[in-house]
């Protein structure tokens, strides 16, 4: 473990050095490659069947988390995955990665080590190498991470290529984040312990659905990473397909275990899981024809995809409850400047 | 021009909107080319005789800039030409650009609309596309800028491949952005209205040596983009390359017409030189037998770049003054968090 003083006493070079023992071998220069210490990265690049992939999303202090609930360890992880979950819902395999830091001076250094080993320990995982960053004084702490990734030609799943009929599914379990999210800043009635620690988990540490991504882009042909809340980013996704969608309110993946929480904060629990944000779970959209093909290869994988409905002419998202009952989704996404 | 009101009422999608416009076709999409508008950039790879070239830096106000003085558009243009000045160091063409922004809730769109314009401009310039970014809100306007390029495989410039006895190159006029800044912050005596224009415009304005970079290229061993003033810059190439260096006081190129204001702050035009930082001009180290074909090549392309000195096997750099004295360079670089 490193100091635990101010990076204000410790300096701009005391902070690069820790970094760059923390990223160790992550950010270790190799004669095909150049990382961390030269003006930019020199990367090998794949051959010409392939496409670039590239992508770049912040955290910030006070806005996407507060220091009080959120280790630094986690944060560093959460940093990278809500981009590699951008390049999962491309159906890519991320390469390379990029960060740059704001901190202001009386951070400790052993929050920025921290925030660098969880980084660090997402980028190990998925093996992906640090190839450059950046660090600056800033008011707060806020990190914003570009990967870049690659996709073989003509595999890449985008936004725009759903059409009515497709099967809706999705990764995962849904509005878990923003049930953690409002644990952790004491809002709602508190499930058990263990309930607790797995809300908050998924609020703080979210996993990126890579495997789940390649899979999907064999079969999906329209695919979206869920940062907004279902039907925010559904309704991206049909907005940029031309379709609407019908979602079943009874086949929503969301926590059982906190239906008491849910119920109080958002009404019910397929309502967290229609409105809550963050879960970075993937969304997809499978051809009826490919539907059966695509379940069984899950199944082969030892992955794992929920059906929740199926695209539409439209226009609009509607939510079919199990009597029979519809009614037209209500997003609430995340509005940064109000 | 859109509203000048403050983005908290404009919101986040009116922002958006609002960038989208301003950047027009370069953040257009191609068949072959994926932009704004998904969970990440989808680009084309260049053929494997390329590498691929990635950086990130980031513009951050009351660190980098104050809004009181920097206007808008100004601070765009710098906030891409920071970027494409590390990537003409590495000898490369830059490609495509992704654009983070934190933005305050009281800051008027107007003022988002001017640095987009501002960043538009300079990417049209340089033929860059703006291929992706994200947008958050935070304490305080920041920009953290990627820039991605090419450069042939072997013809790419490091800092490391210097060796003693090596000619020293730079390009432009050291030591006006410090200068420059200076003025902005009401330091110093005042020069001739015309000379302020000129030293705020070095350093508002900083334009990237993309040509001059490319065509060094061919000549030079080691390259490096003197964002922390020459001394600095010079010790972080000496370092890579284990040498040292000796530069010539009196071919430093200062802004002889604000001599007044340089001998005020800094004691000297040479010491303003060797100590000012944000010039974002190149310095780059030609073997001797190369030099001649160099500054012919130079003078072809109707470029500029002025000897200033040699590596030497060190240790050290010294600066040697017409009288033969010779100094140890004194460093002052600009410390985040002190």
């Amino acid at each position: 473990m490193s100091s635990g003083g101010p990076i204000g006493e410790v300096g701009e070079l005391g902070v690069l050095a820790d970094l760059r023992r923390v990223f160790g071998e992550l950010a270790s220069q190799e004669p095909s490659y150049l990382g961390i210490g030269d003006d930019a990265a020199l990367l090998p690049v794949p051959g010409a069947d392939r496409q670039l992939v590239a992508t770049v999303d912040a955290l910030v202090e006070g806005v996407h988390f507060e220091r009080r609930y959120a280790p630094a360890r986690l944060v560093g992880r959460k940093a990278l995955a809500v981009n590699l979950s951008d390049v999962a819902a491309m159906g890519g395999i991320p390469r390379y990665a990029l960060c740059a830091l704001l901190a202001p001076p009386d951070l400790s250094l052993s929050w920025v080590h921290e925030f660098a080993q969880g980084f660090g320990d997402r980028a190990r995982e998925f093996g992906v190498r640090i190839v450059g960053g950046n660090l600056s004084r800033g008011p707060c702490f806020a990190a914003t991470v570009t990967v870049l990734g690659e996709v073989e030609r003509g595999r890449a799943v985008t936004r725009d290529g759903g059409r009515p009929g497709d099967r809706l599914y999705v990764t995962g379990t849904l509005g878990a984040s923003a049930l953690g999210m409002a644990l952790l800043r004491d809002e709602g009635p508190r499930p058990s312990p263990e309930v607790q620690e797995a809300l908050t988990r998924a609020h703080l540490d979210p996993t990126p659905r890579l495997a789940e991504g390649r899979l999907a882009a064999g079969f999906a042909r329209a695919m979206i990473d869920l940062s907004d809340g279902l039907v925010a980013d559904l309704g991206h996704l049909c907005r940029a397909s031309g379709c609407g969608a019908e979602v079943q309110a009874a086949r929503l993946p969301w926590p059982r275990e906190a239906e008491a929480l849910a119920t109080a904060l958002w009404g019910s629990g397929a309502q967290a899981a229609l409105t809550g944000g963050e879960d970075y779970e993937l969304l997809c959209a499978v051809p009826e024809a490919q539907a059966q093909a695509f379940e069984l290869a899950v199944g082969r994988e030892g992955l794992s995809f929920q059906a929740v409905g199926r695209l539409t002419a439209g226009p609009g998202i509607e939510v079919v409850f199990e009597d029979g009952r519809r009614e037209a989704a209500r997003a609430q996404a995340f509005e940064h400047f109000r």
